[in-house]
């Protein structure tokens, strides 16, 4: 039988340092602000943002939010971004993707300022990712599953660690954090071979994949740490990429969807904000 | 016994293409130009830039070379990279390195215009690798290795690539170049436990690790295609990191070393350099 390992002990911890920093910043009259930039509303951004500006606010970082129309123009989106990248109040900028098919994000994405790109838009941050450069900002989701494996003392030198999925703000960006952090890697997709096979002599097994319950008992190693990055709707219910009930019994620890890796990712995203603010501030 | 595959076939190939292109070009008055810098007069630099020059010229395109003395300080350093970013006439840098010490790479890289970056030296190059996004400049040794499968039309969708080595220039770039053309790909490093079962079930099989015939016969599946990107002497004779003698009767294909990888890097440098030549006259 599994550990369930929560997210929400990890967002805690990281919370709770973002507080003592945050106010050690603000007795210097520094005041850390997250500009979140939003076009239209679309369900999914409005939930999350819910849940940065709430853990912003428990932490002491003011959220400002910039809703832009539907229909904004390229020319006038990037102005309000240049007016966000001057203003030196504002450390961060979250700007929710994917954007409108009119707005082209190949364009938009270097027109950030990387030091204040705190989830990884500018190839900047994509090139310092890659080269394992801790001056940058890795995208928060992959952040966030280090910091659980992290918390929960779960070893990666000399592991190995098996990811289902090569996106760029997940699949890959976790790969590489592994492999930072001395794992033997492997990348598992869509044109891969017998999948399952593939998996099974993971140590560490990422699952980043976007399909329900794709990941089986058979997939899984005896005693292995499962990471279910998966957020799928099912009718009406949430659940990760993991077949959970399967799984369970085989993995020593795994995450649930809810309540896992998605639980973690707005603290991630409030830690860049304040490395951004210290990074800005000399600090 | 293995088919052994030379890397210069491969070069000519490319070569000729690029002869034709260029000339192309020159009948539209635009004339391909790279500028090498080079900081003192190291003898692996020198012997680069000798096969550099004459395939360039070969090619048709203009060879120019900067040398700088060692001592040269970085604010001179970074004057005369900014001279060559703006000099239209110029379409392409390479910049030897390592640099000297007293030179701040991590400083530089961002000064050389993405541009004009044919060896991956800018994070943004870096970031556009990591996206898989075709506009940018890979590092041209991993480009190599992919340049010599394709000529040997080796297939790679779906097949188990195994890199051994990450580092910025080998490793990890053909890694994701591989992953790039649908691969199932695997990076081991030092602190991988038992490489040669970690290596063994590879298809392809990348060794890029630095050191003399550290891969062996039980590192090999049979019928599999090596790839030996090591450079390295001993008593005086160049020889790659595979044990070629012992490999060479598992191995299906498997390139020498030398004349192997190294003989195709300044075709592609080439490439690279023509490529930044059209798009910087938008052709």
């Amino acid at each position: 039988m599994s550990r369930i390992i929560k997210g929400k002990p990890v967002a805690d911890k990281i919370t709770e340092e973002l507080i003592e920093e945050v106010k050690e910043l603000r007795n210097k009259k520094i005041y850390p602000k997250l500009a979140i930039v939003r076009v239209g509303a679309r369900e999914d951004d409005l939930a999350y943002e819910r849940g940065a500006v709430s853990r912003c606010k428990k932490i002491g970082i003011e959220p400002e939010v910039t809703q832009l129309p539907v229909d904004i123009s390229q020319e006038d989106f990037i102005k309000e971004l240049r007016k966000l990248n001057e203003d030196n109040s504002v450390h961060g900028i979250l700007i929710f993707r994917p954007l409108p098919k009119h707005l082209d994000e190949t364009v938009i994405k270097y027109e950030i300022n990387p030091e204040k790109d705190i989830d990884c838009f500018s190839p900047v941050n994509e090139g310092k990712l890659y080269e394992g450069d801790d001056s940058g900002f890795p995208p928060c989701t992959p952040k966030a599953v280090m910091e659980i494996l992290k918390f929960y003392d779960v070893e990666i030198k000399g592991k190995n660690a098996t990811i289902i999925g090569r996106s760029n703000v997940v699949g890959k960006p976790v790969a590489l954090m592994l492999l930072n952090e001395n794992a033997t890697i492997k990348i598992c997709h869509s044109k891969t071979k017998d999948i399952a096979k593939a998996t099974r002599e993971a140590d560490i097994l990422v699952a980043a994949v976007g399909r329900a319950n794709f990941v089986k008992e058979d997939f899984v190693k005896d005693g292995s740490v499962v990471i279910d990055v998966g957020i799928n709707v099912i009718d009406g219910k949430v659940c990760g990429d993991v077949d959970f009930d399967e799984v369970k019994n085989k993995a020593a620890l795994i995450t649930p969807v809810p309540r896992g890796v998605g639980s973690v990712t707005t603290s991630i995203l409030a830690k860049h904000l304040v490395k951004a603010c210290k990074m800005q501030n000399n600090i």
